[in-house]
């Protein structure tokens, strides 16, 4: 029987809107990686009635209650006390907890006032989750029949001490280990992906298949569960291979982080480099390459030519050219790509010019882009009408995708056209 | 008194942390804008019986509920049916509402098929919220003394369908008017600020002033309540002017959208044109820039220097001075500024290089940053040390910004170093 979860996101900045709640979702996929199932989810403020009431009704109806926020030193972090008073656990001085306070704040020489010792007051009995990250520390806790994780609020702890500290808690408390393997997909829609794939998945219950849309690509995820690891990533093998055979070139990874990435991985192995030139994403398809960790053993770089006097200037593209035919064209796309190639000498460039929006431009509708891929085999360019309704941030966004996967099907020797 | 509101957000999806829920976010700034009390959010799937349950305890605890999801024509959309029998509200065809939907499906020359008339039974005596951004109209109900508002689940429909039309409504249904204004503020932390204008917030009751930390800058919310649009906005007026004095040339705009956006609206205005040279970047600076629409008006292009040798061809930065300073100096910072202007024929230029991260890069640390800016006038360098622990892309963003800052600062005629 698998376990039910919740989670109950703490801090007034949440309701006001100034931040948004990444806690909560990189808790959610963490609880659909365990297998863990989650029906709620919810935000509250520093109020401790407010909180006191929102911890009672998720401790009425789930296994497990996970909270973020309000675990720090200052008089609004009141979680611990209150949600421990729901569990009738009274709160003691943890010693181990002290001593790293003191040595925190000793290395950066600050002073540590009386409040930081709060951060060390913790539910009796609890397990204590060490965070690396910060000075609060978290908490597991097994109480009146139920499971309690709290959290530290601020993203660049709340994420590693839920994946490095309280997953392998929640692993430790299991007797099956779960193994989640990942097949991302670019260039097929989720529907007829669904569509295509249903059948089988229907009919199976380990390793479970299933499908999820994300911007601009899908996934599916293959799940199985066994008594240890290793079996249960040995049972995941067999599917996975299935599912990217059924698929086919549209699979660009397994287990793989993002598209950027696995470009980037790709031509680092085969030894290419790649240089852009971007219109309409101004920078989009650079700024992504670039957000991968190694991406200058790939990437040397890249014009952003915005007006038409660049794509001249900077890649070469005859002016005549442009008049005749228009910037967003094929011609200029297929010359922008060559003249990046060429002038900035690597062996893939790629290139996109279209109307981003939100209005129409050159009596071209909004969403047309023309993407220019160069290789030493020469020039290929494809025409794309993205649609509208997502505005020109989603049009910039779907063309940087496309262009993306272009380079990923060239080093891989796959058709471009399709 | 004022109202008090939750949010309900309907979708399995937001449950696996697939997405993440920016709805719950753009509505609770909405409402903290209208001066409306926001206690709960919450996350529930698509299962009738737990959105039953959800939508009765907000019954009981909120005056208002706005839910968002679950308004299309598949089997899993099932807000209407659910949320409107918790009020006793039988669901009727909106004749007006089907012919939209013909019209919407003719224009596109898609077949209206039977499951899309289901977006068109909407609660008895409700007031419909025309969605002119998708085909599942929204919904604003009065019902058992509580108000109720249903808005689709996508954000590019959620946030205008929000914004042009249930925000609207709830002006209608109050007797004052509340006026809201932004005063953005970058290159002054949301600390010192406070502390500045402490003594003066805490006194004012009508207008109110509010503090708001965001992702790189921070911003002031001037507030006043008044029985019309025009008073409000009047009584806004000197106390906007009054914190503008007080918080002087960090203030780069009053009711902007964004700091890209005021430096395409000022070099518009003084018709100047810009172009970029990135490094560690990566086309961050490029891409915010060109997110605003009508940013062609000044913004010729750039280029992204990952390599050294791009920044060499491309820039014209003399081997030499990388080999005797490192990529990651202020000699090479202001040479691909210099460069940049020169070559690319602009007023302004603006230059990155820097270290990223993950790690350090030719023996310096992590979140150094050199930024020159060349104009008519020569070239300025900043060196910046950005903090290490939002990783990567914090670094490049807090790069990004005080980039974009400083070009606000020299075509403002503002000092650039500081």
């Amino acid at each position: 029987m698998s376990l039910t979860a919740e989670i109950l996101s703490i801090g007034t900045e949440l309701l006001l809107g100034d931040i948004i709640n990444t806690d909560a979702q990189v808790i959610s996929q963490g609880l659909s990686e365990l297998g863990i199932n989650l029906f709620y989810t919810s935000v509250v403020g520093d109020n401790p009635e407010r909180i006191k009431k929102s911890v009672e009704l998720a401790k009425s109806r789930a296994d497990l209650l996970i909270t973020t926020g309000g675990l720090g030193p200052t008089y609004d972090d009141i979680t611990k006390e209150t949600v421990s008073a729901c569990y009738s656990r009274p709160l003691v001085r943890h010693e181990p907890t002290i001593e790293r306070l003191k040595e925190y704040f000793a290395k950066r020489n600050i002073t540590l006032t009386e409040n930081n010792y709060s951060q060390a007051m913790l539910p009796e009995g609890c397990d204590v989750l060490v965070n690396d990250w910060g000075t609060a520390p978290g908490v597991a806790l097994e109480a009146d029949g139920k499971m309690v994780i709290m959290l530290p609020g601020p993203p660049s702890e709340c994420g590693p001490m839920w994946t490095e500290r309280a997953m392998p808690w929640l692993r430790s408390k299991s007797d099956a280990c779960l193994v989640s393997r990942t097949i991302r997909v670019v260039g097929l829609g989720e529907s007829p992906m669904e569509a295509m794939l249903r059948p089988i998945i229907e009919k199976m219950t380990n390793p479970t298949v299933a499908p999820y849309a994300k911007v601009g690509e899908c996934l599916l995820r293959v799940t199985a569960k066994a008594p240890t690891h290793e079996e249960a990533f040995a049972m995941t093998e067999p599917v996975v291979k299935d599912m990217c055979e059924r698929l086919g070139d549209v699979v660009y990874g397994v287990d793989v982080d993002s598209l950027e990435a696995r470009v980037v991985e790709l031509m680092t192995e085969k030894k290419l480099t790649l240089v852009t030139a971007e219109s309409c994403t101004g920078g989009l398809v650079s700024q992504r390459i670039t957000s991968v960790p190694g991406a200058s053993e790939i990437y040397l770089g890249g014009g952003v030519t915005y007006s038409n006097e660049m794509k001249t200037r900077l890649l070469g593209v005859p002016a005549e050219l442009i008049k005749e035919h228009g910037a967003v064209s094929s011609e200029v796309a297929a010359a922008m790509a060559k003249g990046a190639r060429e002038r900035f000498g690597a062996d893939v460039a790629i290139a996109l010019s279209g109307v981003a929006g939100p209005s129409e431009s050159e009596g071209k509708p909004m969403g047309l882009v023309y993407i220019g891929l160069s290789t030493k085999d020469g020039e290929v360019v494809r025409k794309c009408q993205f649609g509208r309704s997502g505005g020109r941030e989603r049009v910039r966004s779907n063309a940087a995708t496309t262009a993306l996967d272009m380079v990923r099907r060239a080093v891989s020797g796959l058709p471009t056209e399709w």
